[in-house]
């Protein structure tokens, strides 16, 4: 990637190290090597456990939990570790997201989105309304599958989707989905040493490319008391075309004792996108989940060579997309750092199940927490990978 | 859990971190996590590869062996890590296991119980006798997978379980289960620092809850030479009555060379407990191995909102029980404490494949090596875990 | 095992550490714990994922690809980490190798052998001729998953297999295999500090004994430039006795530049080993693979107490194979050691799915860059594997 000065040093901030300032390293890597059990048992249980093995040293814990189906009034009860209902692109599987990375601001409000809770999924019986409601444990336990503490840092959190349209005629190829999600989390801003537990009042995002560290981040924020998060989503399909957007907005409220404390603060992003099938497939959409589905090529990619009759070849599904994003994380006392990002995407489909996708991004950040002097900077990145799930 | 200062400087007693001394945080973590590869091949060989990933960063091994059946004299002859045959309620599957954590005195003479070894089944053809002989290496591998040190540090186990009754009429709803055991160990008490290996002859237990420290420990004993184990066991169920009761004792003879070492010990400790099932099933036996098994609830849990007739629930099992437990590793110049526990447990056993538990623990902790001039505690603690197989 | 002193400097090399100079300790330990998953998709793709947990605390990623077949011209290209086409025995699975450990010279110029890359594979409709041509990156990413750096260490590869002789008609009882290969490897001999990768021009392997330390090693060249390795690789099978034999030769250009750089550097290495199956089964052979496979055995072994007419039996298959083995890896100003090996293997098949394999090796190293003074140590070391796969 080309970057600016101050991208060097947001990537390497540790002024002790000898890489301190230097632009970040091309990165070839392993992005998810998922390893998934799921199931029903006894008619009305449901479990899924699934552990990534990206880095095969070290696993990272992804759903982990069991449930119960067919409850009056709850509908399904699902508990232990699961995603979060905030954010349409974090709901969406990494398997289907048209781009290689999330957007900025659904990463930063909802960072790695899978917690501990306890969660009810519901919709009406004509699925135009579909709800979430639950309750989580704010730290993330992907590596240690633990949460030790007396602090109990916990949110609420609700999402409620409506798909007023959607062309059953048309096999599902034309839909609108709206939706709106809310947060209400209660992190220690206190943070006393002498606890096993961390401040979670801290939003942080990579800038939708795969760096090694997180050029936005507010840090844990002394005195962060209480925080809502309220956020709208839409969908808009059109046969091959598709039109999403989201708007994400926090606000968090300190106390007055934490050394460190300071005013309320807001921050908030947003992202858009536009994306496009050549081949004319559509995007599937998921009425009782509010999601994204998997794509469909009319023709899986092959190449055979057939002894009489030359190659025989089927070219799979082709897809363009450009995507803006915008996330403000300074305010006040904390310069976190706001960022303005565009991103080409071409997504090649082989088949159902395997895909190959190219990502282009230009990314400016300013306002950030000055590091060597610099508080400002921008970067282009280029991003491919090769995608394949069973 | 609420604890006495005591107990606050046995779960963290390190003087120089910032949380010497306080109590015990609460935790909510998973517990266990396993992968289960098992079959058998050829007829006459079995296989068994378990990994936990309950902290996903860290696998941990359980089960990983091979072995054969049906061979004369020796019956199934099991190679590589697998438990070592002392204490009834190890050798019980941790899924049928009706407290949360396993007694004092089990885990303390037994930790962990797999090791890497070669065992012998086998049992009489009327199935009222059944035995096993076994020699382990008696360093714990779960972790990294391997034994490393040239002084073979080994154990001889042994275990005959006599089942004078089993009420095959009832299906086994009545049965009488007794058992001795009895293990022999050299560790190498020496612990040469130029050694890869370390002294095993140390006994250490959590107090039947979680903690993150081992609040009862002799540490690794100084001139530990050999020592033996004795243990007795007993179940007698009648129906939904079950009482389970284990006596184990230790003694241990040191050398006169190793600096710190000094007369030889005694350590010992037992448990008994009662439990009744509500709901009138009973707890299954195995008599070829002598362990208990899976409960099958005569109603699984649902609850389905069926349109007409309002809703449809079944209640699955409900289990009571209560157990006192009892160990004391402190004797001559070892203060590993002594403790006196009870425990009260309700278990709701959904379906045959999961269940909930629910544990309250009183502990008493004396005659402890002093802490920051502690040298006794007591506490309660409140537990409950989800749990399911499949 | 016994060692002379050198041997104990060679695998304790740390004068600051306790057991500095020792001899090398006793080990017994789970060699490879791996699960797979492969399969093929849509007619036209493969994949293959492959974790191996020998040591359960961190998994270490092998093979983990996906791929095309029956491409025209390209035949079958796998794109992932994969093993790089450089030494018959390391192409061999580990489950069908006759020793326990491979060759020095194979290991120490191909270590590990997996790296990711894009290779095609194909071979002629007679199957007399086959092909790998490959790239590869040089980082090995057992571990972390994951290339950083901004300067490429690459590799190209390629291999070439004829067997001119595969008799059909006793089912490949009887064949000629003859491969050359060759790579072109470009490390950074720079190793800049404030890059994150590191300089892949090294050279190391242990000494077909699974020992801590790599007891032969070059370290990281200062200037390595780039480097050519070519190798040559034959097997006789004539029924039951089999002849193999391969020899690599490296040859290392250095820079002018770089801080510690030299002269241009030449290694090499061989071994040959004679192997025969006393029950008269033989190791079959994969023509379009150029690898050996798994032998079966003509009774599978078994013991089994009859009733009435004693004991029944089964034997297996009994093989026996002596290796010798040479490597050097000293020259100018480079001492990594020059060893020479002798192996006396005898393996066990159970069935086709498990044996039990024993060693014997004698080793002399000589030329070794001194530590506290010693440069030369000979050893002789047993080993014993019991191996199964399903």
């Amino acid at each position: 990637p080309e970057t600016s000065p101050g991208i060097g040093y947001f990537e390497h901030p540790a002024a002790a190290l000898p890489d301190f300032g230097q632009d970040p390293d091309d990165r070839i890597f392993f992005r998810r090597i998922r390893l998934r059990f799921q199931g029903e048992a006894f008619e009305t249980m449901v479990y899924r456990m699934q552990i990534d093995w990206n880095s095969a040293d070290s696993g990272e814990m992804k759903d982990m939990y069991i449930g119960f189906k067919e409850l009056p009034v709850l509908g399904t009860l699902l508990i232990g570790n699961q995603k979060r209902p905030l954010g349409l692109d974090h709901l969406n599987s990494s398997r289907f997201n048209i781009f290689i990375e999330r957007p900025l601001v659904i990463e930063a409000f909802n960072e790695d989105a899978r917690r501990i809770g306890i969660a009810s999924y519901n919709h009406t019986s004509d699925e135009s309304y579909a709800w979430c409601i639950g309750s989580y444990l704010m730290e993330n336990v992907t590596l240690d599958g633990e949460y030790i503490g007396d602090t109990l840092q916990a949110s609420g959190n609700a999402r409620l989707v409506h798909s007023p349209w959607y062309d059953e005629a048309c096999d599902g190829r034309n839909y609108v989905h709206f939706a709106i999600a809310g947060m209400l989390g209660h992190p220690d801003g206190d943070a006393d040493p002498t606890d096993a537990n961390s401040n979670e009042g801290r939003f942080r995002t990579r800038s939708e490319v795969r760096s090694q560290s997180r050029w936005l981040n507010t840090g844990r924020i002394p005195g962060a008391d209480w925080y809502e998060v309220a956020g709208v989503e839409s969908i808009v399909n059109l046969g091959p075309l598709q039109f999403v957007g989201e708007y994400q907005s926090t606000w968090l409220q300190r106390d007055d004792e934490t050394v460190g404390t300071g005013p309320d603060l807001h921050f908030h992003g947003a992202y858009c996108y536009v994306s496009y099938m050549l081949t004319g497939e559509h995007v599937p959409y998921n009425r009782t989940s509010g999601t994204i589905g998997r794509v469909e090529p009319r023709q899986n990619f092959f190449l055979v060579d057939s002894c009489n009759d030359g190659v025989a070849a089927g070219w799979g599904a082709w897809q363009l997309a450009v995507r803006y994003s915008y996330l403000d994380l300074t305010d006040q006392d904390i310069a976190g750092g706001v960022e303005n990002n565009v991103s080409f995407g071409l997504v090649w489909y082989f088949n159902p199940y395997s895909s190959m996708q190219f990502n282009a991004v230009y990314g400016d950040i300013e306002n950030h927490e000055a590091v060597e002097g610099f508080t400002d900077g921008h970067f282009t990145a280029l991003g491919t990978r090769l995608r394949i799930d069973f």
